[in-house]
């Protein structure tokens, strides 16, 4: 409510304006919307926080140099950027990775160990304007930083497989898949592809999926069919466990082998081991990540990727920051939406009122005001009509504020300090004291 | 985690580069910031709903018009705004009434009634760097929409008394002084200031309390001194009650005095006006507002207001929508939270674990791991170390993480499926089966 409106005269000429919208690819959050939104930040906090990660927040936007010096100059078109009066160039941050550089960066030695952090950052991203293209969303973060065992690998997919169990999705309709860059190089390798050629050959990779199949195999063997031809590729990186891809391949070995086999040990410790399926395929395109990534989709593709994280062994060292390997992911909220949606899964919610409390007659209104100070004093959530009307009105506006009971206040509170409680779903009634009500009402 | 790191032979160029700072004017939350942030946020929003007041929100950015409509083409060096590559004009928002206005207007006759709404959005301002001038804030808005009733207005200062009190403040520390225009008119018209000159007036009276008075009354005589000299205009305009400002009238009346008595005892029936001073002196210098004007002050004016608000005729009029009239108010996160630090009220808060579980040797561990998931699954905040170690290192990293208690998992598991619960508080210790933890551990 802090700044001016235009004085009333020029409202008066601006008034045969049209109507301003709500700007392109842009969501608006009326109360039955914020409410499915609220469910599914509290479904990311309690989950993050059952298992011990802590909350963190940064600015809405940042130095425009931050981004460009993780992702290049080709970033700033897909920014929304712009200058101060003093000529500083910031950006609205597209992804919360810069941020979170930038502040264990700037405390690395002094914060407390592990660190378990987890946000739910709103960004945006400079997208053209188009049906089902947002340029703002939420996106949950979680990391664990400064360990570089296979638990903490194991231990971010755990969280992720339990907040898709805690919305109520089961591993026929969502699935982890994980891979590890050391081990789809190690399998590159093993069919052919020396380590010098391995970056373009897994940037191909990435695309796979979104790419038809001849148009795919054409690609690939123009570059690397000499080596392996496409049919091979697919043999080995179109597995769905890694003892179908080692049956293809005769056997593999070594380090990356014994590293993932870790990973999907302790994934099975941490009772998440159904969610998952090996799937080299798996590359996320990003020279960032170093050892485990992991993307989340549905079961049958019908949507873009859930999530998508993995480890990268330097978080800080862009910004001179001391060593600092972790791992970690991010899940965006739309799609998490959209997928519940097409499954009829969206949850019902309301935001019922604890008490809805209604006048015998007129008189009775201070009272009532009295009865409503005393349980919003309490802390539940009670509501009463603003005008004197009837008591057919009064529960009529009780019943569409989904209030779970009605109190009505009348000649017994006036007697003997009685309410009558009226259960509005059972229709059934008793009286109740005064000094119990609010004991009575957090019962129910 | 979705966009590129540059690749690492560049960064070795990058890493000598100066670290990339926090942008000047906003705030980084690390996990204590956090968690007091979230405190707040959690009692502005149980307030709310305790008063029936429903969530939304709104985008981070608007067309920049939006504002202009509002506050003129002036408004525009204080927002950070921008084109995106169709040209269109955006800007941060810098408060949340114009959002209000725009989602009001678009589904004004769809909305049930009555439109109690609230929201905690994060918004920006171009201000100057400078200490203390955030760039970025975060403000709870709470509105009642569609209503003209005095009751309303009431109603949104008793939302804003509930929080004070919930947080722990008294009348003695913090004040909600209130006004309203048509009376302040009243008692402008009655020391010979015209309605047609009053605006000017109030302009003036606006910045009384942040004007030196020697420098206010000369500004004051030079505009108005030949109608009513500023000594008295002060001896109305700086009464802390309607009885002491009528005893200087010597008594005024008319529908301004009983409209504004109507509100007074609204707010003794709503049981707040203990916090409440009649001030005049109040008119938040806003073509916006049109009847009761408030603000809360810290009771020894240290700090900048904590909150501002009133009602307004028409909130969607600019925007071609139809008339909504309407009463609320906004309250920055930052001036509360530096009050509270002033009076050392800042709370205590940490992030317990419900538990820290700890195996009596490493071969326990996949027992460990199994009461773990348990615990998680139940949304109890349960860890452990990544590390096997000794029993007395874990002990302290159960206490640096703050857990309440200590799960230790040993040989009375694999004999008899018994867990050690230790109350780390107390030192108290007790055997727990294993199918009794999770609820043992709630009831704690």
């Amino acid at each position: 409510m802090g700044l001016q409106f235009a004085p009333r005269a020029e409202a008066a000429i601006i008034g045969r304006m049209p109507k301003i919208q709500s700007p392109p690819g842009m969501r608006d959050f009326y109360p039955d919307d914020m409410r499915q939104q609220n469910w599914l930040f509290d479904a990311w906090r309690d989950v993050s926080r059952s298992f011990g990660f802590v909350e963190y927040e940064g600015p809405i936007f940042e130095y425009l140099d931050l981004y460009k010096l993780k992702s290049g100059d080709g970033i700033v078109s897909e920014l929304f950027h712009f200058q101060d009066r003093g000529e500083r160039e910031f950006a609205i941050r597209p992804e919360m990775t810069p941020t979170l550089a930038r502040m264990i960066a700037a405390r690395a030695n002094a914060l407390p160990r592990p660190i378990k952090w987890f946000s739910i950052p709103r960004m945006c991203r400079a997208e053209k304007p188009q049906k089902g293209r947002l340029r703002e969303f939420f996106q949950w973060n979680a990391d664990i930083l400064g360990l570089d065992e296979m638990i903490a690998d194991a231990e971010v997919i755990a969280v992720v497989v339990a907040f898709l169990r805690r919305i109520g999705l089961s591993p026929s309709e969502a699935v982890v898949k994980v891979s590890s860059r050391p081990l789809a190089a190690r399998l590159l390798e093993s069919i052919g592809i020396a380590p010098e050629r391995q970056g373009g050959a897994f940037d191909l990779i990435d695309r796979m999926t979104k790419t038809p199949a001849a148009e795919f195999d054409k690609k690939w063997n123009d570059e690397f069919g000499g080596s392996a031809p496409a049919a091979r590729l697919r043999s080995v990186f179109r597995q769905s466990s890694l003892a179908d891809a080692e049956a293809a391949l005769g056997g593999i070995d070594g380090p990356a082998r014994e590293a993932f086999a870790d990973l999907w040990n302790f994934l099975k410790a941490f009772d998440v081991a159904d969610f998952c399926r090996f799937d080299p395929g798996v590359v996320r395109g990003i020279a960032y990540y170093t050892g485990t990534v992991f993307e989340v989709h549905a079961a049958d593709r019908s949507h873009r990727a859930l999530a998508g994280g993995g480890r990268y062994d330097n978080l800080t060292g862009l910004l001179d920051g001391p060593n600092v390997p972790g791992v970690g992911f991010g899940m965006g909220d739309a799609p998490i939406q959209s997928l519940l949606a097409d499954l009829g899964r969206t949850p019902k919610l309301d935001e019922a009122l604890d008490a809805f409390l209604i006048d015998a007659d007129a008189r009775f209104f201070p009272q009532l005001m009295a009865v409503a100070n005393r349980l919003r004093a309490n802390g539940l959530r009670a509501d009463f009509s603003y005008k004197r009307q009837a008591l057919g009105k009064q529960f009529k506006q009780a019943s569409s504020r989904a209030a779970r009971v009605a109190v009505i206040i009348g000649e017994e509170f006036e007697q003997r300090g009685e309410l009558i409680v009226k259960n509005l779903a059972t229709g059934q009634q008793q009286a109740v004291a005064i000094e119990e009500l609010a004991t009575e009402l957090s019962r129910l």
